[in-house]
């Protein structure tokens, strides 16, 4: 039998907020990390207009490959090849293939806890080991280089991200720097997510690449460029790695989808647009925030960046999976509980997705309120 | 590190196809498995007509699995739920997820020699062992019921193909149903690839469900259905095996590209135009077969389905890799070399892909002829 690994519950979430749908009931997802917004303008204008006239074969757009190459000397100041990239169907199989290609089973992958689901599963799903560092409010959910540096035997990688999922908070450059050397020092290969790049409301995230030529990147096209369904990712990986990897995409994967390359080559020079999505989640980000002492959430992760507040609940519940279901029972607004993302704490916190429209986080807020207000009531009064 | 894997040599001879047309070549491509026709012109249109209309989030077409079900219940009479499909960004991930998700690092699965690379490169990158059973004109280049009864131990499962690439050999329903009973015997877990189906010459390719309703199929829209670049494909999978599977491929892979999803429903209703590109794929198939006698290759797979020709060049070199790209310096006419295919026997094939169009391959024919003169001649001068 192969391994077995956790289901991602907020998919279960997701499935009974459908169904109340159904039944007519008014719902506000914000229990996924995904845009509301669809592509940019530009990238459905390219789709149409390439529809006809592409035979669509397997495919690897140079032309967006070195546009993205430009884009890491636009935006971080460092040089890569356009043939250093890899394209993919999405961030998931270039998260799976810098994994198969890096590491083998019983290696073991430090990352920090919590995180996003898919690094501890896919990790154990590939009969590696998750080294699951437990971070907190002191170290603003993230793994440092003192953790690293700390653990024997040191791992043979560790998965960072920055913007974080479920947190939102940003890596320091320093901190960045720092885990750079100490995982250069211990032989410590680095997989970044990158993933909710171009979200951030304080200082930009920089790139591990900045500090660690040498580090596999993984980003994609669906969450800032707001492409989600057109499944269109990339690897970055170092120019020794990449006989490696290049063997194991064209086994395991093969090509990424010639539409979606087409479109997101428009899409990256649509920033106009793209910054209108970033002042709406700035918008939302600033209502929560506004919002969360009448909710009673007085301990939320800094929320840098990408799109979500990671809450907790802890004065309110001991189950965030059945608090998010009573909390979509009673209101229509769909969360994720922190369980997903947590197997020890995750109990006591939950992940709100801002990536909606304003109004529907206006309306989310107006239901919520006096939900939390009897909850917290509920709960003081039962304990 | 990981496994080492390896490349696959049809790109390194596709790569220098499109170096040679740089330079002002003509080239024939029958390199890849690959249609040269796109997607039919209904599955174009439901992409025209979604493109503005969908948002485009993470996505399951409900209309396009229950379209896939009902394709089992009238082309093999086998009664499939909607729910065991799971869509996939090609057949390639299907293939992943149906390995990851039924066996372990260090299971013995069985597979035909020579066989489709990706199976046992996928099989060492997920270090699991591939147990590769030679096959050849005697077997029709099939693994059999009678090799699988004779595995000591018997393997954890087996990949079977049928047609099969690069052979493109049927495995007959008395043959299918033997080997279906052998495996509930010994405990084997079938994974079936049928890909090709739809693209048969002879009866039809029969379904393994047809004979093992827990047997896991990988399937895609990218043969047949003609929409490679589109990257959809599916695993079908029993009923008990669905939690693990949808475990697997909600942390590995998330969902498939959504327009493709719209226009593969259009697609499955395009009949008339994918059966006019059977008939050129037919046509192309008995040209080629009528000008093997000329070409000297008298050893063929029978070519019962898909759309490739495997033929037998140890009478011209040892060096198929050497062979195909001489061929295609001298002609150029690409083809792929049969050590991606059978890693022992594998240098004394090649095989043609008939993919193109009729007037691209009476073309090939045509610059073939002489030159398989000439090197026929020349390896029996220095023989």
């Amino acid at each position: 039998m192969s391994a077995q690994i956790d289901p991602f519950h907020a998919i279960g979430i997701s499935t009974l907020a459908h169904r109340l749908k159904a039944e007519g009931r008014s719902i506000i997802h914000m229990e996924f990390g995904q845009p509301s917004t669809g592509a940019p303008r530009a990238a459905v204008e390219a789709a149409h207009r390439v529809l006809d006239t592409d035979g669509m074969g397997y495919w690897e757009s140079p032309a967006l490959k070195a546009r993205i190459a430009r884009h890491y000397a636009e935006t971080y100041g460092v040089t890569v090849q356009p043939d250093q990239l890899i394209l993919t169907c999405g961030a998931s199989p270039a998260l799976v293939l810098a994994l198969v290609s890096s590491f083998q089973p019983g290696d073991r992958v430090a990352l920090a806890r919590p995180g996003y689901v898919a690094y501890r599963n896919v990790l154990k799903g590939l009969h590696m080991v998750p080294v699951e560092i437990a971070s907190g409010p002191e170290d603003r959910f993230q793994l440092t280089a003192a953790h690293l540096a700390a653990l024997v035997p040191a791992p043979a990688g560790v998965i960072i991200a920055s913007p974080a999922n479920p947190t939102g908070t940003i890596i320091e450059a320093a901190e960045l720097e720092a885990i750079a050397g100490v995982c250069r020092e211990r032989g410590i290969r680095i997989i970044s997510d990158e993933i909710y790049h171009g979200l951030s409301y304080v200082a930009p995230a920089r790139s591990v690449l900045e500090f660690e030529p040498e580090a596999l990147v993984v980003n994609s096209f669906s969450k800032y460029f707001s492409m989600v369904g057109w499944r269109l990712g990339w690897l970055l990986v170092p120019p020794e790695h990449l006989p490696r990897a290049r063997a194991f995409v064209g086994n395991m994967f093969l090509t990424a989808p010639s539409l979606s390359q087409h479109a997101a080559l428009a899409a990256m020079d649509a920033r106009e647009e793209l910054q209108g999505h970033l002042d709406v989640y700035r918008r939302n980000r600033q209502l929560l925030l506004d919002a969360l002492p009448a909710l009673g959430l007085a301990e939320i992760a800094p929320p840098d960046g990408a799109f979500y507040i990671w809450a907790n609940i802890a004065h309110l519940t001991d189950d965030s999976l059945a608090f998010c279901k009573q909390l979509l029972r009673d209101t229509g607004v769909a969360t994720a509980p922190g369980v997903d993302f947590d197997p020890v704490d995750g109990r006591h916190f939950f992940r709100m997705s801002f990536a909606v429209s304003t109004p529907q986080i206006q309306e989310a807020i107006a239901r919520m309120t006096p939900w939390f207000a009897t909850a917290g009531a509920a709960a003081t009064a039962s304990a």
